[in-house]
């Protein structure tokens, strides 16, 4: 028998996927973690304590884990490691100084070696994506278009690297990139910046980098980045078809319908 | 005989290559430009008649001619073109959308094409750019070295697309790549956005892109910019030997010196 484990960070995605497995077991890193779902079964870890966790998962009778909301990089203390973390310890360190990516890659390796399959939170619950073709808005016009596609080739290009996984194009002029402040940042910096280039519109692009685990870091778009790329002065969002998480579609297409966006599932 | 004719733009590059050639003649699209050397010779040109300025350059005696600090991009009447802007609008329509490499590339080629050889400025006034070495502050840590390496990885593999000459890492982390804004734009979002990731310096590294035309398009760096580096928390500068503009080199060492950071030319 399969039972599946949350761990669970920040965001609406714990609650998402508990709706569809109502279940699982909910790990969190956060004593005060207000977004777990009611009734939930929760089991408290700490990064400090790995052999704790697995031992408590595989106590629980867990096969499977996703990974569901961004996780904050937390202070560690070593004298409070235990021996699992210990034997970790040399792993995470090298990841972290090679970028987000390779510490993803750490840390869903160590939960492999374990015994624990880890599962993608948009195949769990399938409608977290969604595939080419138009969400919301009045279709692209040709110059959205050719926009998205330098964006897209700006990410593309970019991929190999491990930066962002977005980027914004107005008219032609590229006045984003995204870099680890992330996509809402960048969207606040062109809002500030754009005004004496005198274009209108533009496009905000997120896809993955090539070779990013889709099952643990898949980019995510949410309600807010609409509202901040209507702030922004863009004329739509285009998202890599079935690889970007839409956290709460139907408020997203609301705030982009409001603001006379569109959203674009796009074959990247 | 060869006489110089300076594109002139803004800032002080027009006054600096007067002090080395004080017969050339200078040209300024702005009728209010304040940064003329008092006494030049001066041609007022318009975008608007391309024949009118080439004429004027022939007439004065003109076999070569530097661009000289940014150039804004003009509101253009079309009603006012004279025939020789009339038959050069075509490509310049097309290359705008290209990008700035195009519109250069376009611009330097119409010059070539009347005649008139094209110089770089650093060509003319040596002291421009700096070769290899330190030029203010401590030696880069070793962790300066791998911050400075990931941003010329980053912009040696943007290079071909056209984008920007900049690139700030802080430990590894990608916090500012540089879009149509600038530096010191690029420089005051990694300012603001900073704080949350608890990491300390930083570099930012200039560099021209692959296949620029460094007579008329090398990046340049100036006293504002290493304000704006200091501000941004980062601990130096690196920029590519021979290849960028200082603008004011002994300022951007006085201040590089009191904020503590280092600039450093790098052979990229």
């Amino acid at each position: 028998m399969a039972r599946l484990a949350v761990i669970a960070g920040g965001g609406a995605l714990p609650a998402r996927i508990a709706a569809a497995h109502p279940d699982a077991l909910f790990v969190t890193f956060d004593p005060q973690a207000g977004n777990l779902p009611d009734g939930a079964e929760v089991l408290h870890a700490s990064f400090e304590r790995a052999g704790a966790l697995f031992a408590g998962l595989k106590a629980a009778g867990v096969t499977e884990v996703v990974f569901a909301g961004g996780l904050t990089r937390p202070k560690l203390n070593p004298l409070r490691f235990d021996a699992k973390t210990m034997a970790l310890a040399p792993a995470v360190m090298a990841a972290l100084k090679a970028g987000d990516d390779g510490l993803l890659r750490t840390v869903v390796g160590a939960f492999e070696t374990e015994g624990f399959a880890v599962r993608g939170a948009a195949d769990l619950v399938p409608d977290l994506t969604a595939p080419a073709g138009r969400l919301a808005g009045r279709a692209p016009a040709k110059a959205d278009l050719a926009d998205i596609d330098r964006a897209v080739t700006i990410l593309t290009t970019l991929g190999p690297l491990d930066i962002g996984q977005g980027a914004v194009v107005v008219q032609g002029l590229v006045m984003g990139i995204e870099t680890v402040q992330g996509t809402d940042a960048m969207l606040d910096f062109v809002a500030g910046t754009r005004a004496r280039f005198r274009r209108d519109g533009g496009v905000l692009v997120k896809a993955p980098k090539p070779g990013q685990d889709l099952r643990v870091d898949m980019p995510a778009l949410g309600p807010q980045t609409v509202t901040a790329a209507a702030e922004a002065g863009l004329n739509g969002i285009a998202f890599a078809a079935g690889r970007v998480l839409l956290l709460d579609r139907d408020e997203m297409i609301v705030r982009a319908q409001a603001a006379g966006l569109f959203l674009l599932g796009q074959e990247v």
